[in-house]
């Protein structure tokens, strides 16, 4: 008889040394297992959302969305499709937030609420405050079946990303985009925009592989991360979908390596925070095609001259290439809509590897908890 | 004849060492000039914002404000109180967003641009942008009657901050949050609410009163500044209508000390900053009465345990007495409305003390223009 070396957790952990690197690589199939049997012929099918669905959403006029940390990231960028996709109006907010607050509540406003455990106590709060504000229903995105979230809520639908382990949250992040986008592309057909449906679905389709693709990336992401081991500071910026993926990719980087890191959208740059780009300052720019990049033409002569570096995550439809000035990182390209599902990966690989060099408790980062049943 | 060893510069800052200094005093003037002749019993003088007033105002259902830097702060601030005083739903959001993304635009909805200068680029071609797009109207709040913002929009409410130097925006802001504080009581009247008009313009009457209060905070600040002198990052923490206030106190700090100061929603901290805390980042937070220090209770433990010092500027109304725990700073207090105005100035002169120990040029930081013309 040979006793194993290998503990209970390790196992569980199927090889990869932390529980977040192996939920990074199960992404694509946990976003393939979320879009099972949701979709036939480019069109989504509804059943998914539960019964009744259909009716409560040819009455939603306008979406609100409601979540904390990284799903409320989700729901910043669901704004951009529903704007984009359905001409859907529709707000986010953060849960700790929108349940304290006076609200001018617009006639037929769906609240839509995010939570992996569907524990979250301000998400939970935030639900049962809709209801008595006269919202006009409760759609849930959550990870698991049994949680107060989806008992309590009309509508769910359930990404199945399977047990997230890491207090970094990754694949959840991804499946929620998953259903979001299945929901935008719903209202797309009801507000007789049959093409845009087609063409959410048919970019959903694509993103397991898409994912693959940006999982892949791995090695490079890895090399760079040397680059911000010896940072105290970082500056993520974005633009429109990409903002929130901007956001989310500081939040990692906080979260798990300490450094502060802090998320802008790009245009605001001159506003204030190019005042703390100095060589101690590495700034993040998450670049599809090469739109930001003209824009930040201006701005990147002083980040330089200031001694700061710019580092560009940038689609590789873009055909950037690293000068002196910047280093470009390419992503994988895909289409517009999942563009922002894509980009979100190399920036969680980049906080896991900075937080492995720096030797932090990835999986377990301080001060936080998985799931934040207090407020 | 005597060479007075005054440059003409000096002079002009009336004895203040920089211009922002002085800016800062002028407040209660500014404010009060803002007010002048644009109310009467308890009412808005609506002739305030030009001819046609009544009509546009007439039409709005809901507002979309958009601004950049320290305007947006003052847009974040004004949808708390057209959604709680006037019942009004308001959006917001930062021009350089605005003008390049799809919109969703909800029928009746009047734009709100703010730009001090009047001449923010951004802020000029999402006004443009809004036309196209079929958006009811266009109401500019600014400080320069000559500029190309007020030449644009159908309607101006003037700031009469008179001429700002510092690249720090300070007066402008104050003056900025007069300004929409009349206009949402303009239309808490037209929504059936008059008591709420009352309420408003009984409040921003007080303001200028109010604001010699907080000025007079000064000393008490200054020796707050030296323990932030060493420190590189600061996190600061609000609620409703005050987390735009820790936005723009992090902004202050952030453009003119060049510490990476941050602002959260004080719910969102055990979602990620949290990790971030340890003895070299203090944390900040603005806190009328003590609902928030309530709801902190659970996260201080955690603030003490790692060496982080905790600095609560409260409401003097909050009868909060520091601690081993945390350094309480009284704000002087005043009306609900006008309580995120008053709660502004401290961390005026916070980031002002703390840049003159740090002996940063104040009036001109590193890397910034006082009017951003160019994207």
């Amino acid at each position: 008889v040979r006793v194993s070396e290998l503990s209970a957790e390790s196992v569980e952990r199927g090889g990869y040394r932390h529980f977040m690197l192996k939920e990074i690589h199960e992404q694509p199939a946990a976003v393939a297992e979320t879009l099972e049997g949701r979709h036939a012929d480019g069109r989504v099918l509804e059943a998914a959302f539960g019964p009744g669905a259909e009716q409560l959403l040819d009455q939603a006029e306008r979406l609100q969305i409601v979540a904390c940390g990284t799903s409320y990231h989700a729901g910043l960028i669901a704004r951009f499709w529903a704007e984009t996709y359905a001409g859907l109006p529709c707000d986010v907010e953060v849960a700790s937030e929108f349940r304290y607050r006076a609200h001018a509540v617009t006639p037929g406003t769906l609240v839509v609420v995010i939570s992996q455990s569907g524990e979250t106590a301000d998400v939970l709060a935030a639900l049962r405050e809709s209801r008595r504000l006269g919202y006009a229903g409760v759609l849930a995105i959550c990870n698991v079946p049994e949680s107060s979230l989806v008992r309590e809520a009309d509508l769910t639908l359930l990404t199945r990303a399977g047990p997230e382990i890491g207090v970094a949250s990754t694949k959840a992040f991804t499946t929620q985009l998953t259903a979001l986008l299945l929901l935008v592309a719903a209202f797309a057909r009801r507000r007789g925009r049959p093409q845009s449906e087609q063409e959410l679905v048919r970019a959903a389709v694509q993103l397991p592989g898409a994912l693959e693709r940006a999982v892949a990336v791995e090695a490079q992401v890895a090399e760079l991360a040397e680059q911000f081991v010896d940072r105290a500071h970082a500056l993520f910026l974005g633009r429109g979908a990409h903002y929130p993926v901007a956001l989310e990719g500081s939040l990692k980087l906080k979260e798990i390596s300490y450094i502060h890191a802090e998320a802008y959208p790009a245009g605001e740059l001159k506003h204030g925070p190019l005042a703390l780009v100095d060589d101690g300052m590495p700034v993040v720019a998450v670049a599809p095609r090469d739109d930001l990049l003209d824009k930040l033409q201006s701005n990147l002569q002083e980040v330089r001259a200031r001694g700061g570096r710019l580092f560009v995550f940038a689609d590789d439809a873009a055909a950037l290439r690293s000068t002196g000035g910047y280093q470009v990182l390419p992503v994988p390209a895909g289409p517009d809509p999942i563009s922002p599902v894509i980009h979100t990966v190399p920036l969680q690989l980049l906080a896991y590897h900075v937080a492995v060099l720096r030797g932090t408790d990835v999986d377990k980062p301080r001060n936080l908890a998985k799931s934040v049943t207090v407020e």
